[in-house]
């Protein structure tokens, strides 16, 4: 940690500070310029709150050096993480595809648009059965039903299933579910977070609208301070000034995340734009932008779709972006 | 609703898209442009997804014309809403001042910090219990024992008290809280909002960082949906490109809120710059844009404050925006 | 300037860093801790590109410790400037309310809403000559025809006149200009900037939408390196996600700016949010908040008013908002 | 252009607004419902000011139907614009690689980069010689001098060469440059945009940091407008909250541009992050989203460049980029 003082700070409050600073642990080391004066702090800086600090009087900024994420930091975990779905491992060499539609709505569509997804290259099935829905006037999900069709479908097809969580109360309904997802809008619901720790599936954690990488680390960083390891991060688009396209899809956050993190990145195109004519495009530019995996909405017939069906490919449009993406990934080996 | 359609629809769709509207009740309008053709849709609407729509081959744009909220909508509910807190009101005249310390502490400070804000015209008493962190490592929070000495300094004082909740779960701890907080990071947490919409206390909701405000209303629309119409709306700073101030204080939301909706509109401006300094100006703003409280935080010592203590102020500074607050009120009377 | 090194940095590198940089005139101390090595830069390092030295291997962050912007930083000129318009004075102590309408449009309109704001309290008068559009289809202003009428009431009135320039080609044509604008979009119009430099003229700057305070500094910078040091900031609402204002006013800008800046700092309060029933409320907010003067959008027929009707006041309303903007000066001072 | 009218309109004033409208030529088409009257409007409504309209006191909402721009618009162009850049071409399935220096800084320098970067699959140089810097005390670019280093070269290798004009009093330096770039920060500079309008030559025109793509297209209006049709598009970042990349690359930005309109798309990938080892996958992502061509920075020497060092490639490292983009461009023909 750094902190700047101000111009007119006096040698009494300098050994003021040093002597407090020195108190909770810390080695102090000063430099002197002509305008500024620099102390660099040592040792465990995590107890020291920067904003605290940077509030004295005397102190003009504080900068804190270290990454705040520990479990998810790459410096202390060089290698990528590889997790485990079933028989399918994601991260490192390996990419998946996860298709699926929006939400489950019966048993014929669940299961037709599975083994459609399936023979065109998807590897694990999404559907969602509970839905954050901005209004509460909207169609929420089929909640319990809607996790039972996933696990019939699964048990038909043999793919994994991945479906999303909105309470910790209902964590026993996702027993058999192989991983399970936190939408944008909770990536900040802590209590959330830290009863997903406790559990020891897979989580899809995506990024929330306007939030920062590093706050996507803090919350897997929630995660992980449980003892769940399996944290999937997903970018899946973020609220910016543009309105052609519901989100935009931050696919720089691809490589930045790679390289502060060893966790698994996937990206969600369907989310992003709200588009389906989008997705094509984006999944290919997130596949060559080094994604571990995709997150694609395909429905069999998505002008009924009961939500988001503007956002989602036919069987015969997904097939095509699979076969592209597939060929886009020999590239950037 | 309103949708406008591509130059090139045919006839036959235009008549097959007004039968399937038609068929589900709507009455529909067509007027013909030289360029475009604009349906006009009249009746019940909400159950018409307009991403669908847009998403139709034929379809330029859909503008959904009614506001997604209802019961928090001022068309219908024209008269401002009057909450009772205790022997306290807050809305249309009543104005109400909350203050007290980010986190309580311990015993003596949260009497100390009360004692000394009821004297300078505070009404309310606030103070954190469960704290929503970014980081799992930082302080949480004293939970059911912070809430515990809130309610004994209630008895001590007769102040209502208002905490802040993050687990639908901790409710029974709440049974003598006369205000619960929502924070920002769970204004879309649409569990919580449920299970707070079946209690019967008021609930004061803090606009997300990057939320719209009819975002934020819709958030109150959940709320009220369940049959709790006690909903307080909170600005509390949204997050913006600046980064000498943590967040930027919306004020403008206040006379926007206020004409939207009839719901009491409080602000925060503590939070929302994370500087004490800033908290005397922007408290006179926000008096003088028309809010109807204020929510402050104070602390009896805040440098040894456990948390954001950079933007707590010292008994005798609130005392000092108090006053001013006051004088503010009489000139926009 | 501190550097902070990568956990890797081998004893040579470190040395080597030391000498280059040393070579550029620099004192370096050098912190070893326990995970990472602080590097503290002393002396002119203005020269150093943070950007490249953060780009070497062996560098994990740099961070500029001192604050780029120098003439129009308090820390180097402590006391408020005061700028003289004609006879009137703007800084410190001294408030002035700016008003007119967005454009010039007829010697009877300028005539006579200079004549009905200056009887309400208004001391300037605005009225805009060129007009930056957004469309090249749009109205782009009576240019030179514009600022004779503007000259022309200035004379049956004796208000100082402030109007806008896009153009530093223009600059002869505002011989008779009292108060330069320069607008959101031009902020960053170097090329203009450095022109307005030459001139001796108050320049009134506008922050651009989506730039920070420190960028609106740096701006004035730019005219102020040229030797003009008359530079009145202006506040007038940034781009966020809301939606039912047009932009949102900034007002802890106002603080902020008057605490890292010696400049007088204005609000402009119609164009933040592009609706005249909200400039009241926000008028009474910024005086509270403490700014150096208002600019005001006031037009005797804003229904059938050339441009930006939708956020003009009339004289009547005018009226009531000065006379509520002087009792909040009484309450702040 | 559709128009929504507040519930308590009354007949007289609907009357009367329908007077109004038609006064103004245009065909009004009025559908009532049980809350809400919704006036259609057909005809040339680019006159009619949508927020003048919508501040009438009986006006809800006001929707423009038609795109504000015209000949950038791909409904009345609907072939891609191909545009010639000496023996080049750029657009519809012309894909190019614009490579080079962020400034241009001695003869030496940028005919090794040229000679480089042409022997790689480059085959436009670009180098700055006008620098458009936050700060008046960082360095400005060359000047002339900077550009007559670009023509020798371009004598020297045949390379077509691109700068950028913060002014348009510099255009006679411009005399030999084959396509000229508009900056971010100048976007929305209408009195350069007029004035390149003028000319004949090639415009690259980057969109500004937090504008949106109508916005951008809006300014490729001001252009053609003047009769120079051609306009380059460019993606370079747009401005988010995250902090780790310097700006957030928007390549949704691509397929939805391309669908708008009928101009070339490029996307410079270099500016977007500012970290050189961000530019390869964002390259190969930005070529598989659909781009028509690239803008990269390399140097020959990137720890020693006088600006931007931190994003530039060396030659060896853009020898990849280029060879695996020309396999992206395979898979997605």
């Amino acid at each position: 940690m750094v902190a700047v003082l101000k111009p007119g700070a006096t040698k009494e409050q300098i050994e003021n500070l040093t002597a407090w600073l020195e108190g909770r642990g810390l080695k102090v080391h000063i430099s002197k310029g002509e305008f500024h004066t620099i102390i660099g702090l040592i040792g465990d800086t995590s107890k020291i709150d920067t904003e605290l600090l940077g509030s004295l009087e005397m102190i003009e900024s504080v900068k804190r050096i270290s990454e705040p994420f520990k479990s998810s930091n790459r410096k202390f975990h060089p290698d990528d993480t590889i997790i485990e779905v079933g028989s399918l491992k994601i991260g490192g060499p390996h990419f998946q595809i996860i298709a699926g539609p929006c939400s489950v709505e019966s048993p014929q569509q669940i299961l037709a648009v599975a083994q459609s997804v399936l023979a065109s290259g998807a590897s694990i099935l999404r559907g969602g059965a509970f839905k954050p829905r901005t209004s509460p006037y909207d169609f929420q999900g089929l909640h319990a039903d809607g996790i039972g069709l996933l696990v019939d479908v699964k048990k038909q097809t043999g793919m994994p299933i991945i479906t999303e969580i909105m309470n910790a109360n209902h964590l026993p309904m996702f027993e058999n579910v192989d991983i399970i997802q936190v939408g944008a809008r909770n990536m900040q619901n802590f209590e959330l977070l830290k009863a997903l720790g406790q559990t020891s599936k897979p989580i899809l954690l995506k990024r929330g609208l306007a939030n920062t990488l590093q706050e996507l680390l803090m919350s897997a960083e929630y995660i992980m301070a449980g003892g769940n390891h399996n944290v999937i991060l997903c970018e899946r688009g973020i609220r910016t000034f543009e309105t052609y396209t519901r989100n935009t899809l931050d696919l720089s956050a691809v490589p930045m995340l790679r390289e502060l993190s060893h966790l698994p990145v996937v990206v969600d195109p369907s989310h992003a734009s709200g588009i389906a004519r989008m997705v094509k495009p984006m999944a290919m530019a997130a596949a060559a932008a080094g994604a571990h995996g995709l997150m694609i909405e395909v429905h069999n017939d998505p002008v009924n779709a009961l939500c988001d069906g503007a956002q989602s490919l036919t069987p015969e449009q997904f097939t095509d972006v699979a076969e592209r993406v597939r060929k886009i990934r020999e590239v950037i080996k």
